[in-house]
């Protein structure tokens, strides 16, 4: 099967959340893209259709964009 | 480890892209939930954080709400 892949930018808020997504998906299924360290995954994210991140592009080409509503105790 | 609960309402645009995450996650270690079937369900969703479907609920009590743009040609 083909991989997932899986576009972040480290969003410090998010990131325990990515990681907690990332963990009920088995590593072989999964590619993780960081577009803020990796700039030349942003085209490729914009052309599998990523409007915003964390997104989770399927291998079938469905796109999965994740909004993690923050908690206000995040933002203190 | 507690499951996560993946919580959705069937949503005919969403429904192959709902089944593309539920297949990357072991079966063992996801709950799913039907709100449109299971009323039940409902305020529990909402005690959880639950804002919009699909929506996964983590072990850890963090909530993801997933947003599938879905395709023009799904539409017509």
């Amino acid at each position: 099967m083909e991989k997932a892949v899986f576009y972040h930018a480290g969003c410090p808020v998010c990131i325990s959340a990515e990681q907690d997504i990332l963990n009920l998906i088995p590593k072989e299924q999964v590619e993780v893209v960081h577009l803020g360290t990796d700039k030349a995954g942003i085209g490729k994210a914009a052309a599998a259709g990523v409007k915003s991140v964390p997104a989770l592009v399927l291998a079938n080409g469905n796109v999965l964009h994740i909004n993690f509503g923050a908690s206000i105790d995040d933002l203190k």
